[in-house]
């Protein structure tokens, strides 16, 4: 006696490993993660608790990496395992029903067992976006930074050559203490103005807390020309966050890409 | 005796004509213009307020049009008169010090005597944009519609050609009452979509009360299939308002310019 498989009910017990790609805007949260004492909501927890609100189920989110406070994100990826055999496009709609209007599941599929949303990323994208202008936007306000001082771009590019490939960014982070490695490697690094505004693309395949605000902030000084040429390089190799510029502001900063 | 010219001190009682272009979100606001009853501020009333700070003078502020409730725009033309001897760079910077983050003073220059924002004005050019997709836009929230039905933008480019020229647009008109003139020429109406946006871009020579949100909703009705062919003409033609469409939200729609 042999069971027909298409007759079979869904075996409900068998583990789904669902991808996730949620767009968000930052401003109103902690960051990705929850933080002791933060007085907003984090970003994973809203999500989770939306899941909650269709799955019945308390599941962990697990993102590509965290997107500290005030910072926005177009496409973070996050994973979840789940039992559960609602249909996925109902999941996507029934879960943007109830998630607020800053965060939105743009794209929701189903992944390889093996996939995990940060160990299988190869490098992250995100870009910086600089106001470089006389007045600042009200129509962008809290999407840039807005620094109205003439910027020298050709230099910013030429200086920032090397922190191109695998360094200690330890000159860049904010807490050291918590991280337990500062070498990472920063595969691509784009500088370029684009009318008013300047963009900086920076690809790498892992990031130290605060550090893309960093180097931009230490990068901007450069614009200025108020580090001499070959500075950035002794910033770097220095390992000492005091000698790097000033952290600038999370909104301009915004998650473009996980490549897997 | 003859008094040299340029030795004479600045003759404080001639009155100079500023023309402002101003940027501004208007989500906080109840409009340009002062409203009966309105909770929120004008966007006029808060730049009167920072002008006053400036120069110490109750200027009446006239734009080029008002904005509804909601309304944004990129460059509303202004203009005031005062004999104020500022220099009109110290005037930017100092306006633009005490106006919020959501209003911005982009450029401030000096205008022959005879110019009107208003009168003067030959057509306004404004943009409404409909996010066509299925999810909406956290990092665009309040500036786009966000619409996730299939919307044949060939047809609503074909249809909306019955809109061009001069046409009494009661019909697209919320208040009638309050318009002395339903009869406004529409010069140029642009319908495409780029990637998931589609941009609707409307110059006239005037707009009446609701009127862009007005024909918008109605051209959603017809990309939707709902409208037959030729029945855009009809309710132009019916001049009744009951038989067009909806009226959109005021965050998709932004004044791009106003043209001299």
């Amino acid at each position: 006696y042999k069971r027909c498989p298409d007759r079979r009910m869904p075996n409900k017990k068998v583990l789904k490993n669902i991808r996730l790609i949620i767009e968000y805007n930052g401003a109103r949260y902690c960051g990705w993660q929850a933080q002791p004492n933060a007085k907003k909501k984090s970003i994973q927890a809203v999500i989770e608790k939306a899941l909650f609100g269709i799955i019945r189920e308390k599941v962990k989110l697990i993102a590509s990496g965290r997107t500290d406070a005030g910072v926005h994100a177009l496409a973070q990826v996050a994973n979840f395992q789940t039992a559960n055999p609602i249909p996925l496009n109902k999941l996507k709609l029934g879960l943007n029903s109830l998630l607020p209007k800053d965060i939105k599941i743009s794209r929701i599929e189903k992944a390889s067992r093996s996939f995990h949303s940060r160990f299988s990323s190869k490098s992250k994208l995100y870009r910086y976006t600089i106001l470089n202008r006389g007045h600042s936007s009200p129509l962008l306000e809290g999407k840039v930074l807005f620094y109205p001082h003439k910027l020298d771009v050709g230099l910013m590019r030429r200086e920032s050559g090397v922190l191109l490939g695998r360094h200690d960014f330890s000159s860049f982070c904010a807490s050291l203490g918590k991280e337990k490695n500062p070498v990472k490697r920063i595969k691509k690094l784009n500088i370029f103005r684009r009318g008013d505004f300047i963009y900086i693309d920076i690809e790498a395949d892992g990031f130290l807390y605060n550090m893309i605000r960093n180097i931009v902030g230490t990068l901007i000084d450069v614009g200025r020309g108020r580090l001499a040429n070959g500075r950035l390089k002794e910033i770097l190799l220095s390992k000492d966050r005091r000698l790097a510029g000033q952290t600038v502001l999370p909104g301009g900063l915004c998650l473009l890409k996980v490549k897997y």
